[in-house]
């Protein structure tokens, strides 16, 4: 057995079923491994940005980690922004980077780059194994970095001749990944601030948003009165009717200050202390009002999930009713396109069970509050703020949940940077339905112009904001990658659009010209 | 005067004419100070591959420092596998990098990362910005390492604050950069080689390849004896009729042995060492035979242009007469398409000046040696083996050149990673003529596996080569960023839609099923 069949072999046995990959010439070896194996499925991006952000969303959905395959450095820095979102969602992830032979490396030949310098500011565990006879060693820890800390990004530099050499051996682990829970003494703080009765919010994030910690989150809120916050970048919520409400901090700074000023307590569970994106020359970036207290319940390297259960139990708040909220039959707008309207036929059409990708920007600010009542439902947001994360993130959530529909809303400008991720749901057949708000602008940019004081933007950075010269065609680019696309003119036609899409075996897309 | 401003003045001060920029939120000042001057072109990529690789080949062809703007650590990451290829072309590069407010820095926001440690391994220089007092000095060091060392990257990070803030001071330096000239000793050793009458071959890199350079080593041939040769990877070659012939080593290792083996004293002029991009388990990478002789008459980080005009002095060659080759009239051949055929219509069509870019891969590995008799033109190559160059290449060529019709051949593999590229050419009209090889296949890969001796590649190993389910349609794609394209099946379309090209006013695209 050589090095590259013991890391295939370490990753089926640690549970590994899919791997996302762009391979490349030093990768050889491992793409024989995955040939002699039924049990790992490749799914192939024709650019990293896209196997990256594809192997984030099959994470969040499939609760395993994520597998990537990636080409030297260059292949490596392709995914990278997709791995800073990856990184701040917490999702799980073992990066497997192809390097060249190890006596290859002192040619500074054209491909050489320092891999483990590249890898480092992306990954919480970076490591070069040095022969065959380590790799499934090597392979078994990145496994086990991944899903240690709440989730990190773990990358597995492999030489080639590491992989092509024999004396690889398999490593497959039995002893649990431990899960670290809070201490006992913040549990009992946070459960007599809860009796206390000040006005308190629970600030949830990872998996206090869906399944079992979620509905713990439900029962602390019907026991206590106090309401449940995701900051404004979340990896994954569960929602919709029958789930507890969760209020999103908005992104506009004076939004999110009047949001969190409702509240003298703060209480994070697995979540960051929310902040703005962005400090300006006339203010910084807090939203959390002053005189707000912040308390943590469990850091977000530990087990949030875990954490609520503690309280509930401490609460004595296990038997408590959930707050659920019924599904409402939404009206259903019709006439010219206004956002609100695409955002009430947006939840009005949401079928059960959907997972709604959201990176729709500034055009989609009402989504996320419109599906309130919809149809049980996952949405998936952009964590890291670098934007071209949508249409892998639906590639992956299509994958790890074939069953089910995935709603993907983004827009012209973000939707560019990895349009390539439409070829692969066609090339895999998935279910998504991807909705394209074309507003021909950075609109975010504009507006941030505007709040820092800058006046009207002059005509060099207007045509900077502006991307209508000339107007992307997104039916013709879906065309070009094998997905059928429509462009709507009026609600009716976007509800009709979304419906077919929704019934498709396959990808469709929506171009929505506002 | 705040810190954006004198940044820009400075860059303006420092010949700097054209800023490739795909910019966001925290470089919204840059921005505005850009709005204020007249004589700084921004040009819009879509994505930062397109950015970094235009910059790249504006600065090949326009002989000047490439500048470029990029939005924080995730925009710095989207540009970077062309800035490997920059690197390796040795490009004058400055890269300014938005960062968060110096303040903003604690609060862990969603989008920050660790900037100077994703630019260093890109970088020959990397500088954070203090303020705004030392905005215009940093600039000036920055332009001033660009154009060090035979061409560097340089990335300058510029904090939200140190951009907005005032007390801006421009730095406008009178100094020239020093080039630095090999010294005597190595000119009369290789000197004595030349006259020694040995079997010797100049290899040339740098500007080496293009103007006096190219034509101070073809009056050294000439007086010597001596052949030229290029690395396989080099940044840009003057070639056709009137210029001296420059052999370059092939890809595959076996021919680039056969070429090599010819020679005795291998003589570097601004080159590195040939060497094969990959070892395999059963050779390592060396295309040098044994007993062959290197000698370094100019290293990369020398003057080779320089170096010549000492050689050429030495020789006494100064007035020897060129090895010109006179322009052929090309038969072009009809009827069905085969590679040969491409490459003889390519070379019998080729206008005058014209610039290729070439990253045609295996389907274009025929397309140099067709066109050595075609008129003069320059000839751009992908210099770090990082895919995804020839587009955003020819973007930048062709804003460097406008009256030059710029060729640029492509595979549909490579295309993709920065298709974008297509949509920046019909921004800005560009006379781009993109001719796409469209085998549907990662056909370097599925040689390089059987190459590796692992056999016929098994289905799933097939499946990640084979990139034709679904097949791409690139003229939908094309029509989708605005830029007319058509598909041929037949040397005589080619032809024809090759010459529609040079002599529309904006880009075209021609997919070329093969």
């Amino acid at each position: 057995m050589n090095g590259a069949q013991s890391l295939v072999a370490t990753l089926i046995a640690g549970g590994i079923e899919v791997c996302f990959t762009n391979p490349g010439t030093s990768e050889m070896h491992l793409v024989a491994a995955f040939d002699r194996q039924k049990q790992l499925r490749s799914v192939l991006g024709l650019f990293e940005g896209v196997v990256t952000g594809a192997a984030d969303g099959y994470a969040r959905m499939a609760c395993k980690p994520a597998c990537t395959l990636l080409h030297l450095g260059p292949g490596l820095a392709n995914g990278m922004a997709n791995l800073h979102n990856a990184r701040r969602a917490r999702t799980p992830m073992v990066n497997i980077v192809g390097q060249h032979a190890t006596t290859h490396l002192r040619h500074d030949a054209p491909l050489h780059s320092d891999i483990p310098g590249i890898a480092n500011p992306w990954s919480d565990w970076t490591r070069t194994s040095s022969s065959a006879a380590e790799l499934g060693r090597d392979t078994a820890d990145a496994l086990r970095a991944a899903q240690s800390e709440g989730g990190q990004v773990a990358t597995l530099i492999v030489p080639a001749d590491a992989a092509w050499n024999d004396g690889g051996i398999v490593v497959s682990e039995g002893a649990p990944i431990p899960i670290r829970l809070p201490a006992s003494a913040a549990v009992q703080h946070v459960g007599k601030l809860l009796h206390s009765a000040k006005k308190t919010a629970l600030v949830l994030g990872g998996n206090a948003l869906y399944g079992r910690g979620l509905a713990l989150a439900g029962t602390i809120a019907e026991a206590t009165g106090t309401a449940l916050i995701a900051p404004y970048p979340f990896a994954r919520m569960e929602r919709g009717a029958g789930r507890p409400e969760v209020l999103r901090v908005p992104y506009p700074r004076e939004q999110a200050i009047a949001l969190l000023q409702e509240f003298s307590e703060l209480i994070l569970v697995g979540a960051q202390r929310p902040i703005a994106y962005f400090a300006s020359p006339k203010a910084d970036a807090t939203v959390i009002p002053c005189g707000c207290r912040v308390h943590t319940l469990a850091s977000p390297n530990e087990d949030p999930c875990g954490a609520l259960e503690a309280l509930a139990s401490w609460l004595s708040a296990r038997d408590a009713k959930n707050p659920l909220r019924k599904q409402e039959q939404v009206h259903q707008p019709c006439g010219a396109i206004t956002l609100d309207g695409l955002a009430a036929v947006m939840a009005a059409t949401l079928p059960e069970n959907a997972i709604v990708v959201d990176e729709s920007m500034t055009s989609g600010r009402g989504m996320l509050a419109a599906a309130k009542n919809a149809p049980p439902h996952d949405w998936l947001g952009n964590t890291g703020g670098s934007i071209g994360i949508a249409l892998p993130l639906a590639v992956g959530a299509a994958i790890a949940c074939p069953s089910r529909k995935v709603l993907c809303l983004s827009a012209d400008g973000s939707s560019m940077y990895t349009l390539q991720a439409l070829w692969t749901m066609a090339r895999e057949s998935l279910k998504v339905t991807t909705v394209i708000f074309s507003n021909r602008v950075y609109s975010v940019l504009k507006r941030e112009f505007a709040s820092l004081g800058m006046g009207d933007p002059g005509p060099v950075a207007r045509d900077l904001f502006e991307i209508d010269r000339p107007a992307l065609d997104w039916v013709a680019l879906a065309k070009g990658m094998g997905v059928p696309g429509c462009r709507v003119s009026s609600l009716e036609d976007f509800s009709k659009a979304v419906l077919n899409g929704y019934s498709a075996e396959g990808p469709t897309l929506i171009e929505v010209p506002l």
